[in-house]
């Protein structure tokens, strides 16, 4: 089998004017970025937003915990896009933007692979459109800004010490987790300690991520709460009057980008916050603009369904107004098996007994999203690994809980292994309709009712333990008027609870809550189970060691 | 009289593929960033590089040593361009890139000004199409490698503490020039001291701005000198194999930038190093390309011309292949005042005296320049407050030296106001051979005697005084064979000496080398004559208080 960048090297794009045709827009919709790429324009965004057309239908593709056998997300909702445009249903997908650290970092894009991927993958994956520069520019602007204002004594006294705006790059650099600043002397600054975060992971993403329109995006950037003054007196973005100014920053990083699949389906891949720390769903804007040009609109949720779903249902659709019609879980039998116990060097030999013991894992994600009153589909992405009897036996069980599964192998085979998948979600969506009622009532519920019942309806835990900090801080954020805010959970990706080693269906736990962070800003608060890491490290041997271009434009060693 | 963004606002651009064809560029040479912007493709670029048809003419833009009271040496060179096509000479400007900095924190952008300005200027002075951001990415992007490399222990044992590669971005923030990184424990790197550098102060920067193809980009990537061993030898991008992940990371920003004026005059907007660390010049590739696909390149150097013209005839002529047919010094009379004395307050006041002993300084400039063997145009870029007995007096001291002047009101009046400075320009270019002679033969002296011929020649001084660290420094890059290379100054730029309140043209005086800083991938040896600030600061009121962008798109307070 070619690899990734050499697939994509052999294929075909079309100029993205003839992909926008497809969806009925026009070259004066759209800002050409080089052939392939194009931004749409806010004035067409506007329109379509404002016409009285039903919404299509919306999937949301999600997973069991993963697992590092890996899962192949972002590849099943490709082909499923491609499959479903196969089938003639007018379909868009709606993604997350990769981030430039990993791809520096690890083996592995972020834009599918095999014959389920984005194009152009080589820009996807690097600079693409500059959003993640503008974010970047923009958030340390923000820093730029609080450090002149200390330095110049400006207007309220910020207390250095209280400042948790951190700078950012899209990089991976543990080095620059934890620096000191300011130093050198009087003219260069006030001392302090800060830190930067990826991209990915600043509040200035999930802003971006959940903005309507510019007035909204505007209106969440003033409220950025950035530290407090020496009285305790939180200080805001409005405080710094730069609201203006960072959004004029992001002025075109807010305009959804469109690309396309390897087999030409419409693609607009926008906004990329982290699962963890943020709500990890692509932007408001593009999944809304999605909706309103095809009949199917395929986008994604980070991590697994305890963390990305979750979110997508909390956070991200009271923005978006609109549920999903169908959910399709993906899991792989290498993974299940890896919940069920079985350590990766083993995961070639047939495990029956492990893959039923892992399955506690997708079902309860499964009861989690039939909960939310949401239709499911399974999707098996196929391994070669996998046994035609682990296969039964694992169709088998889905089939007993009453819920359509398909295997894919979108991988290999492109659009033609998703149609099975494509036919089952487009029968779930025409068959049974979504119902949603959300996990709890934003507005009544306190902020420790919420995250109680995030613990123990989602992750299947006893309960919740606050620490003295976090107790306390719930009463100040009550005090504010904060506890309106739906919840953003830092949990592990790795478990339904906040331990990583626990695998598969743990239960009887009690979830730590350590500490809040306010984001007002994106307009959610933060509970930190544990230690979550907001800046990754380099491997030993990155994958940068491999990359090239040669005097021809020829890249190599992408992926 | 509007202001600069309301002037463009209400002007109207042409498609870029429309100003493209002018210059016999067709859509498929471009690569479009909306439909005002593009770059040129690199297979293009070859395949003009590669023609035999002579280049056009150069014009070389430089000035007086830059006052507070201004003399708008990009809006010349704007209006000029705009004349020269006004005057039906095929005609293309060639800039440098704008940095965000100091966008955000002074009012004032560096499009031009007024009537003479390029455009999207908006966008020109933010993101534009990427490429402070692709450096900036690749400038850390390689100290996130060097990191990793002392964290993960990985081959030659590099010293932290002789670590001389900064971080970088595109901002003016006084508290990252100097940081303590690595902090947090054994989990989170190194701990070391570092700084950031505002990113057109990079060596990236300069990398960019001098390489001729992708080949050579990556060349000079790999010859970045990071820092030292334990024992003291020296540590390059090549040993840690990186530069073919960093020349992946510019793929895009190597392409040139194609945009256009007011009056429509292709505009190849590239590039945008220093002119104190770097050489301060738009890139070799778009000079290069705008000479073979025009009859007249208008371009720019950095900084009065012993910074910036200096190092446009001694650093890139060389990698250009090219001299300037003619060089245009930029002077006004208000700053000519103030070399003659005169404070900024009362300057609206005329003053013949302080302009005649001010003068000097315009002809040691002109001397200079004639003693490369380049015609001189002496252009007066007009101001309200001059009066006709100055501009009498001023005129008749120039054409005492032989050297034609013109007046230039084009900030105010647009090409028109340019005429007078287009038809010298395009007599002289017609009537004078330029017959260009180095300074100094680059490969044949010593780093001593180039620094020497600069301070003596150039500048009009009586020595160098070079320290203690320096003279050794002399040695040890002569034993290494480094002593081939040009010199890159880094002095103030408000003086012809090392002194910045020497204005006019002080003599008898010597200058002081500090340090030499080996830019090996870049291709120079700057010489740093006392403390040059490599990251600017943000003043009291930043111009960003006054940004906004409104629902409908409206840009406000950008100038």
């Amino acid at each position: 089998m070619l690899s990734d960048i050499e697939i994509a090297q052999r294929s075909t794009m079309l100029p993205i004017v003839e992909i926008a045709e497809k969806i009925n827009l026009i070259e004066d919709d759209l800002e050409l970025y080089g052939k392939y790429k194009a931004k749409i324009n806010l004035k067409r965004i506007n329109q379509l937003a404002g016409q009285k057309k039903p919404a299509g239908k919306l999937v949301l593709v999600t997973s069991i915990n993963p697992t590092p056998a890996g899962e192949g997300k972002t590849t099943v909702s490709v082909g499923l896009a491609d499959a479903l445009n196969y089938l003639e249903q007018s379909t868009i997908l709606a993604l997350r933007e990769p981030s430039l650290g990993p791809t520096m970092g690890m083996k592995g894009g972020a834009a599918g692979g095999g014959y389920a991927q984005v194009m152009p993958m080589e820009d996807i994956n690097m600079h693409f459109t500059g959003d993640m520069h503008a974010l970047t520019a923009a958030n340390n602007a923000l820093s730029a800004f609080i450090d002149n204002h200390l330095y110049q004594g400006n207007g309220c006294q910020i207390n250095p010490a209280t400042i948790t705006w951190k700078r950012a790059l899209d990089l991976n650099d543990r080095a620059l987790r934890n620096i000191v600043v300011g130093l050198g002397g009087r003219f260069n600054g006030v001392p302090r300690e800060d830190g930067f975060d990826i991209t990915v992971a600043s509040e200035m993403m999930a802003i971006l991520c959940l903005a309507t329109d510019i007035d909204d995006l505007k209106n969440r950037l003033s409220h950025i709460v950035i530290g407090e003054t020496y009285d305790r007196q939180m200080v805001t973005v409005a405080d710094l009057k730069v609201q203006g100014a960072l959004a004029l920053l992001l002025k075109d990083a807010i305009k959804p980008n469109l690309v396309q699949t390897l087999y030409h389906t419409p693609a607009l891949v926008h906004g990329g916050p982290f699962a963890n720390i943020a709500h990890g769903c692509n932007s408001v804007l593009a999944t809304q603009t999605a909706m309103k040009l095809a009949d199917y609109t395929v986008t994604e949720a980070g991590f697994g369904a305890d963390l990305g779903a979750e979110k997508f249902l909390d956070i991200k659709v009271p923005q978006l107004e609109k549920a999903p019609d169908v959910v399709v879980i993906v899991a792989t039998i290498r993974a299940l098996k890896m919940h069920g116990g079985v350590v990766k060097t083993e995961l070639a030999h047939e495990n029956i007994e492990a893959l039923k013991k892992g399955f506690a894992n997708l079902k309860k994600h499964i009861e989690n999203m039939q909960n939310y009153g949401l239709p499911v589909v399974v999707a098996i992405n196929e391994f070669s690994s996998d046994t035609e009897k682990e296969e039964t036996c694992l169709k088998e069980m889905i089939e007993a809980l009453g819920v359509p599964v398909a295997l894919t192998s979108v991988w290999e085979k492109g659009p033609v292994g998703g149609i099975e998948l494509a036919k089952a979600v487009i029968e779930t969506a025409e068959k049974q309709s979504s119902d949603f009622v959300p996990l709890y009532d934003m507005k009544k519920r306190t902020i420790q009712e919420k995250v109680t019942t995030i613990v123990t309806d989602i992750y299947g835990g006893s309960g919740v333990q606050f620490s003295k900090k976090a107790k306390k801080q719930m009463q100040t954020f009550a005090e504010r008027g904060w506890d309106h805010l739906p919840i953003c959970m830092a949990k592990t990706q790795y478990s339904l609870s906040d331990d990583p080693t626990q695998l598969g269906r743990p239960t009887g736990f009690d979830v730590t809550i350590r500490e809040f962070v306010p984001k007002l800003g994106a307009g959610f608060i933060v509970a930190l189970t544990g230690q979550v890491l907001t800046m990754p490290g380099l491997p030993k041997k990155p994958a940068a060691l491999q990359m090239d271009i040669t005097e021809d434009g020829e890249i190599k060693g992408l992926f």
